[in-house]
């Protein structure tokens, strides 16, 4: 059997630009093939196709065929089932639930989904030999900054205010546990900053169900007209213009640090829990983001200034030397090509995955 | 149907002389039936009983009968299949792996039991609208203490140095963030110090597979000639004669403090998440402990001094006012009683449940 590559939550925002720059390096390697498990909770598959789709496109786009299973990762039988089925060499893991307000109204479904299904990811890895992974983290886990730029040996787990940063905090403290009793264990748990941007295409992106969370979904479906307006949370924060600054980083960026994750597993030497920042480095307000949107967009985004946001912090950006030592990644792509990409993205596609 | 208490890990050494408890209580008002649901990891049943060694000797001591499920809590379909049968008017929640040491060599087997099986019972419980129960915590939760008496108010999950330590605080955050969600929920989260002694029959006790961990165990163990000599795991620590203290709570008075917590869920308006501590308020050393068994057994109890363990702390017992101003409750035995106990239940029964 092709040694293969298992993407839990492939089908989703993240995990799809992933699968597709996994796809761009085989391309120049054919080394793995792609597997891909999704409860398809947060993806879009049409009438009669088998495969969402993100990765209907991304087949299309790269010529390739990814293998893929509708199943909860909760399901150890459907788990074993795929590693049965396949020549397992590592798993990259983003099943997950990630929306920072449903969390704290369905927090049993997120502890379920985010804990319980890693838990049994990592039971039937082990079950078949399987022991190197690439975890979906996530710099929610560092709670309030005690300063910045945010290094990976900031304290974590203090003060989290939602059952999503805590869910993430919780399956790291796991991981660290699992790979002290068993060296065996290879696991980079890569700690997102603010993942926004689209593929080069214009046709895979971000494509939230119902209102968006995160403030770069928000703006472009403000641009494009299926929003009337942006609410920006507080203009009092102690920053450039008061209003909150996040380091926003391009998603085939972020895709591409996965990338570099999974070619650390055969480092020789290499073991245990490593966590490593994946940002920028570099801060931007909500004013700055929606300036850099109307410029990438030609459009006015209107916007109104309401209170501030329970849990919802000033400031945060990476420290993001460690994942260039550790992993040789940096990210390259500029506030302008994420704001392009996102907008050709939305633009092309007003109603996401959905064909209207 | 009669309305139900359900105990999970009601086999088990807290949960069985809870279990007890409850039927004495039981006695006196005939208002609950008792369900058990135990998978048996740390119970041991007699071959061609039904029934686990503890419960059946409850059930002949109080004359009363103890539905059993033989069922692990992380199996939905046969935990919903005891909501069916039963009507289950609240949960005491037991389950759960909880060996220290262990739990750092096998973390993924105590995570996967202690907060996926949590995970599994609440949303079982959800199903059928069943929203109070009494969790069993410990005082582990804590980590090394910032300040004694530990009161409820003391930070938590800091610095937890073991797999099952952090399962018991995670489950906390989780319980916290439901009752957060869903004011429905009732949760009253016992943190024990350290349970010891028997039942008063001298027919139950703890019955620790292997080689105990716990203090008492091991010394009743040594006083019955099963162990050759204790070891006392550092005497340097700043305590009264350098050797660890803790507050060792006799577990007939820790069940009436469940019995106590099943009570409140009566009184109007209780609501949402509540940590108590269960302790004594009273911290004896090692070489006490040594020499109160010593007095109540009329047996001497060779140690020997070795190096401190790591992870331990030099001190803990508990602030005990909220357990009294909220629970009625305060532990009434005394050292005498623990050891007197415990030496009761050890000398009759020197291989615990198993017949010789």
């Amino acid at each position: 059997m092709t040694r293969s590559i298992l993407v839990t939550g492939g089908a989703g925002y993240v995990g799809s630009h992933t699968v597709a720059a996994l796809l761009q390096r085989q391309q120049e390697h054919q080394d793995f093939d792609i597997v891909v498990v999704d409860d398809l909770t947060n993806a879009v598959r049409e009438p009669g196709q088998k495969k969402p789709e993100a990765l209907r496109i991304i087949e299309e786009l790269t010529k390739k065929t990814i293998h893929f299973y509708e199943v909860d990762i909760r399901d150890a039988a459907g788990l074993s089932r795929i590693f049965e089925s396949h020549s397992i060499e590592c798993v990259i893991h983003f099943a997950a639930l990630k929306a920072v307000g449903e969390s704290v109204q369905k927090p049993l479904e997120y502890y379920q989904a985010n804990i319980s299904g890693t838990c049994t990811l990592f039971d039937v890895m082990r079950k078949y030999g399987v022991y190197k992974l690439v975890y979906s983290s996530s710099c929610t886990v560092y709670g309030e900054p005690e300063y910045l730029p945010l290094n990976e040996g900031h304290p974590t787990g203090k003060g989290l205010t939602s059952p999503y940063g805590k869910s993430k905090y919780f399956c790291e403290e796991i991981m660290k546990d699992i790979c002290r009793s068993d060296t065996k264990w290879m696991i980079i748990s890569l700690r997102y900053f603010n993942p926004v941007g689209a593929h080069r295409s214009g046709r895979i992106g971000e494509d939230p169900a119902g209102i968006p969370n995160n403030l770069m979904p928000f703006i472009a479906q403000v641009a494009v007209g299926r929003l009337n307006e942006l609410q920006v949370f507080g203009n009092d924060y102690n920053t450039v213009d008061g209003t909150g600054v996040r380091d926003y980083i391009h998603v085939e960026d972020l895709a591409e640090g996965h990338v570099k994750a999974v070619k650390l597993f055969s480092q020789p030497g290499f073991s245990g829990f490593h966590a490593v920042n994946l940002g920028t480095g570099t801060g931007y307000s909500v004013l700055q983001m929606i300036a850099a949107f109307e410029a990438a967009s030609g459009r006015k985004i209107p916007y109104k200034i309401v209170a501030r946001r329970a849990g919802d912090i000033a400031a945060n950006y990476a420290d993001v030397s460690l994942s260039h030592r550790l992993l040789g990644w940096r990210a390259t792509r500029t506030l302008d090509d994420m704001c392009r990409d996102t907008w050709r993205w939305q633009s092309n596609n007003p109603n996401g995955f959905k064909r209207s």
